[in-house]
């Protein structure tokens, strides 16, 4: 692939389309000329090699069911790429396609958590983690996290959460929406206590190549021969390549045991569960021929991370941290509203900046979200620029009360 | 659309692509040589209309997420097509998105059944019908079918089968195996039933497409209004439009009560279900652009059904009664194998004769279908003629001792 346009210039964004086309409090759910900076999806198209895949497979006809784990060429893409971007080794055969990594999830709740058990489920983080280990019917405890947080702290944290009933830990890292890129110490720290611990770990990836230098990804199965035995990794392709409307992503899974009981459990062997062969073509074309878009994408999206630190800086009485990888940034901005409501403050930020934020709630993002806004970058410069012009008066008036 | 090619002749097969990407027991995974009238998929490719709208979207780019429930165009169209080919009145907001038939299916058994639950299902059908609803740990009480089953015979059957712990009646129209069309009356004495004993409905008419004259499909919620107020349709786009690969699926749901109940079970809201937006793309087009196309299909399908009844009919002993929809056919093979094992004879046939077909295991179709074969004829003259040509001489032998 030769770059020869600029995929992320203001021009690129594909404004009439989104509106029309963008769901989940994105541009086709917000009022006329309100720009949503909410979900965690980009405002750009999806890179050449995955349009030109897509429409050569499509030309050729032949939509007949797809292998219950999914094609081969997906699994051996997904594994070469987990090699060559992180020295996680798996094969082909530990690779399990799933309807996008949300499900991948509830999957693995599902296969793992029974009605009495418990899994320790970092706070705050992306409410998916909590919703589908308690939609398995299980009960998921909060281990409370800051972006400061050591590995000390999180096992001692983990230490006075755990109870007879706790099968699992579940991880997200990069972190989902404190931006925290974890390094190999901490993770090895944290996951070395859960083995020892007994405790399956799920180590939700799907952020794992959204990482800013100096920082890079550790994927926790790549830790250790005993640590990724007992890690299921999930996986996905809607942050890094924009596909989250091809609803699909993967679980990975070194233990064979694991791997079949995962699989029994999604249902995939009787059909009632799969993933579209046209969103798993798509997926093999964004692995095999999309590095140098991706490496674009993300060096525009730090210097759109730099934007937004910068401009939020300018805010009165708000501290931000640079987010280590990720396209989301969680400010705290309870000064902003005198009960610290940010669900309050977001409506006002609607209805007097026309930008749609999403409030720091408990059932977005668990404990310890309160007073924070999670605000979405990944758009253009031009319309990021034009949100916080937006913004920024508001929140003055606002702060001067 | 104009018609200028033959869709459905000989040349039409793309055999090389087929062996790489039909799976669930079809060519890719078939040894070599060997011809599969296995599971109910055709051999053809995805019809005109629904290549270009796909690649149109394709290289309009924009991926994002869709709504929960499916979008309004999907949605609308199916909502069409059933007031249209059918004359069963439904409106955008009773259709739900799914992910395959099957999967529709499933959600609607975790809906409405709970552990202590039973459902009564005919026998033989599609293990699916059985499958989703033991999946939701509910019982399936199988009702038993046959071919010349009257409404009458039927109702007696599930009144020896109703139990306190009823709360579901399952219908397949067209009958797959059986491949009978139920008529006006049949239907709705069996339904009027259910309802008076307060069943809810599921009615899977995902064959209802693939009828041949002078019989039409009567949708179960086409009957009355108290009927339609207790039914839940399953729909697909597999059979009638060879999209099986792009798992997409409907259900539809006049009562708004219900319809809630089953977006809530899904957990479409959450993002963990929900159907590929490619997929539902393709829906669109071929619910409102390959009105032709489907009636060749249908066509064709219609004189395989003729030549398969003729073939079948050189067989010693065996008795067959052309379907009156749907494109399978199921013939009563007893006798071929001592101990009525249809196992043990399609192994023989697919060893011998290079002809894989389904054997009527319980397993697959329930009670009632031991000692018979399930032979798909949805592909095309020439490979149905070679597949025959092989098995007639081999089931001669057979026959022979």
């Amino acid at each position: 692939m030769t770059m020869k346009e600029n995929y992320f210039s203001d021009e690129s964004v594909p404004l009439e389309l989104l509106r029309k086309r963008a769901f989940n409090m994105r541009w086709a759910q917000q009022p006329e000329g309100v720009i949503p900076l909410t979900a965690a999806d980009p405002d750009f198209t999806v890179c050449p090699p995955i349009q030109e895949a897509l429409v050569r497979y499509v030309r050729e006809g032949v939509m007949s069911y797809v292998p219950p784990e999914g094609l081969l060429d997906f699994r051996e893409a997904v594994a070469e790429w987990m090699h060559d971007t992180r020295g996680f080794q798996c094969e082909a055969e530990n690779v399990f396609a799933t309807d996008s990594a949300a499900s991948g999830m509830a999957v693995v709740a599902r296969a793992f958590l029974g009605a009495e058990d418990e899994a320790l489920v970092p706070a705050p983080v992306d409410f998916l983690l909590r919703h589908t280990v308690e939609a398995a019917g299980a009960k998921a405890v909060p281990v409370l996290v800051t972006r400061g947080t050591t590995a000390e702290q999180f096992v001692a944290g983990m230490e006075a959460a755990i109870t007879p009933r706790t099968k699992m830990l579940w991880l997200c890292n990069p972190h989902n929406p404190l931006g925290v890129v974890y390094s190999r110490e901490w993770l090895k720290a944290v996951a070395e206590w859960a083995v020892r611990k007994g405790l399956k770990i799920v180590s939700d990836e799907i952020w794992s190549d959204i990482v800013y230098e100096p920082h890079k990804h550790v994927a926790t199965a790549s830790l250790s021969a005993e640590i990724a035995r007992n890690t299921v990794t999930v996986y996905g392709f809607s942050k890094n390549f924009a596909l989250a409307g091809l609803r699909v992503g993967c679980l990975i899974c070194t233990d064979p045991e694991w791997k079949k009981e995962i699989v029994k459990v999604s249902d995939a062997e009787s059909t009632v569960y799969g993933v579209s062969v046209l969103s798993q073509v798509a997926v093999i074309a964004a692995l095999r021929d999309s590095r140098e878009w991706l490496a674009e994408f993300v060096r525009h999206l730090q210097s759109q991370r730099d934007y937004t630190v910068d401009r939020l800086r300018g805010w009165p009485g708000v501290k931000v941290d640079p987010p280590q990888g990720t396209y989301v940034i969680f400010p705290n901005v309870t000064h902003l509203d005198k009960d610290g409501d940010s669900e309050r403050l977001c409506a006002r930020l609607r209805d007097e900046a026309k930008v749609a934020l999403v409030p720091g709630l408990p059932r977005w993002f668990g404990q310890g979200s309160s007073g924070h806004l999670r605000i979405c970058f990944a758009t253009s410069r031009g319309i990021l620029k034009e949100a916080f012009d937006r913004l920024e008066p508001v929140v003055r008036r606002i702060a001067a009360g």
